[in-house]
């Protein structure tokens, strides 16, 4: 296997099964309640039908996989925290102490932390695994963020997770990142793959003051502008993107080729997705996405994707939190579904 | 005890704890995570800890107690439903095929069936607490809905589901409602505390099309011209109520008193707990809001009570469903709350 090729980039996604969804559509009008009293649930736990080819899904087996890396461009002063922080919460989240650990706990879920690069490295931790490209990305306010080599390293990253995912018999894949700086490298990319303004985009990241929001937007418009001449999503992500964004891009684009649901994050995870369905467009059909996020850009990334995710908490973590948030509510779909009467099981009269 | 007698009604509300919420915000501002990045997670924690009077809440042990009744209103074709389906799904409840059963099963949370009456009556059932007051309550487009013992009786009962929740020890109390006909019951009782038109409140219920949505207006706004006397919530919750309607404000007061949080559901669950309201204004302090509900009059009732809900998923089932679907939601705001690590503990530089 070349490492450095991106051939597998190409290979077909999935189908998802039409039978399994009729037939859970046509269940779900047999359970005792008012049709279409479920709302979302409904949608979620048929759209779960038709991705696990199955009358009843289920979502015992999670995997979440959480990318880290850190980013060139922070030198710009985009972000509220210093950039050791990266390298800093890898090992938070391997001890346990980080909003994803905690949530992963609680839910039952397989967490792995994928460490592509961090400007200080923690070294090798339990639960983490090392697919070191660089310890970090070029400043791509001067130059491409990534090389080629670098970007193909990246892809095939979130592409292993969603192997590991697949080895693990996982039902679900939960992508998440995190990264000092890199919601001005998703921004930068989300303007060059919707031809949107950064001004739009920009939003506060981890807590930027509305100066802050300005100059990033500056340093996204400064960048776009130098990588003009980039042609295809793939080179914006390589101009643009970040070792994680790019490794969430390889694994939405795997997912799809496994036929494993995924259920995407919040504003980073989603430019991610983006990317990837325009990589492949049957990629889109994988996806469930789970929260609207506080942060600016991600509505317009939302309705791009045309997603209509389950929650809208005012999140703005990152990590995979917003997507391990909603697990409980896809569960619940998925056990009402299975587990309700039908009309005729309880003796009730239907309307 | 006079059973008969509502002078408990005006026994004070606990009084949330400020200290235990003061300690629990400076403690999400420890936690290695963007301030205020978690959103209403935060904030449903720091609530909890007031409500719980404890730095660290938990919601280990729910308690859900659906009240069922029947309506006379029924008979003015109201409903998608025919009558008899109430008792019906009093027997589907007990027997774990509801949507509620299914939810409570998956939560761990003890469910509490009350039988209030209904017109088919399925008889003693496991899981059931009699309570039965009628068959069904009067007609209330040609007089009031319940005598005033009636009424006693049906607050009555609320309170003693809050009173067997406080010796189980539960941490949390969710009311849930069934009654063929009671969202009429609730659109009259919404008109009347808000002074507002059935022609804006009235909705769908269970399924009616717009020629039904309309009939059910023109009768609750007959009921509310027949009962025009009415001076007080307590008397407009007697006049167009339920037994279940007012076993759940009977609840939500009860609750406040005993300083158990309670979970509102969705649009008839709102109603009442704006009658317990306009009784007592402390027992606002102990709601939280699970969801939004599809029913169409459930935004003004919400407005009224200045109540942001977690969830907006279409739903319209009730049943304490919508209350349920939220559980894992705090759960999460718990655990992320007291399973994370501070900035200190991680050796994660603060922004």
């Amino acid at each position: 296997m070349n490492l450095q090729s991106i051939d597998w980039l190409d290979q077909p996604c999935r189908v998802p099964d039409a039978a399994s969804a009729a037939a859970a559509l046509e269940r779900q009008a047999q359970l005792t309640k008012p049709p279409g009293s479920l709302g979302a649930l409904e949608t979620a736990a048929v759209r779960l039908a038709a991705l696990q080819g199955v009358l009843k899904p289920s979502l015992e087996r999670i995997r979440i996989s959480v990318f880290a890396a850190d980013h060139g461009i922070a030198a710009e002063g985009v972000s509220a925290f210093p950039q050791e922080v990266t390298g800093a919460m890898v090992a938070n989240f391997a001890h346990g102490g980080a909003a994803i650990s905690v949530l992963a706990r609680e839910l039952g879920a397989e967490l792995e932390v994928v460490q592509l690069g961090t400007v200080n490295d923690p070294g090798a931790l339990p639960g983490v695994r090392r697919a070191w490209i660089a310890a970090q990305t070029a400043n791509f306010a001067q130059a491409p963020a990534m090389t080629p080599e670098q970007l193909a390293l990246a892809l095939r990253a979130g592409a292993d997770s969603v192997r590991l995912a697949a080895q693990a018999g996982a039902q679900l894949f939960i992508g998440g990142e995190m990264g000092i700086g890199n919601t001005t490298s998703a921004t930068a990319l989300a303007c060059a793959l919707l031809d949107a303004s950064p001004d739009v985009l920009a939003g506060a990241g981890t807590g930027l003051d509305s100066a802050g929001v300005a100059r990033k937007a500056a340093v996204a418009r400064r960048a776009l502008e130098l990588h003009r001449d980039a042609d295809s999503p793939l080179d914006w992500l390589r101009c643009v993107g970040g070792f994680e964004i790019a490794a969430l891009t390889g694994a939405y684009v795997a997912a799809a080729q496994h036929g494993i649901p995924v259920l995407v994050d919040g504003f980073i995870t989603s430019a991610a997705a983006l990317a990837a369905v325009r990589l492949q467009p049957g990629c889109r059909d994988w996806m469930l996405f789970a929260h609207r996020s506080q942060e600016r850009g991600h509505a317009c990334l939302l309705d791009a994707l045309q997603a209509e995710p389950l929650l809208d908490l005012g999140l703005r973590l990152g990590e995979a939190s917003g997507a391990a948030v909603a697990v409980p509510l896809l569960r619940l779909a998925c056990a009402l579904h299975a587990g309700m009467a039908t009309f005729a099981e309880a003796g009730v009269a239907a309307a």
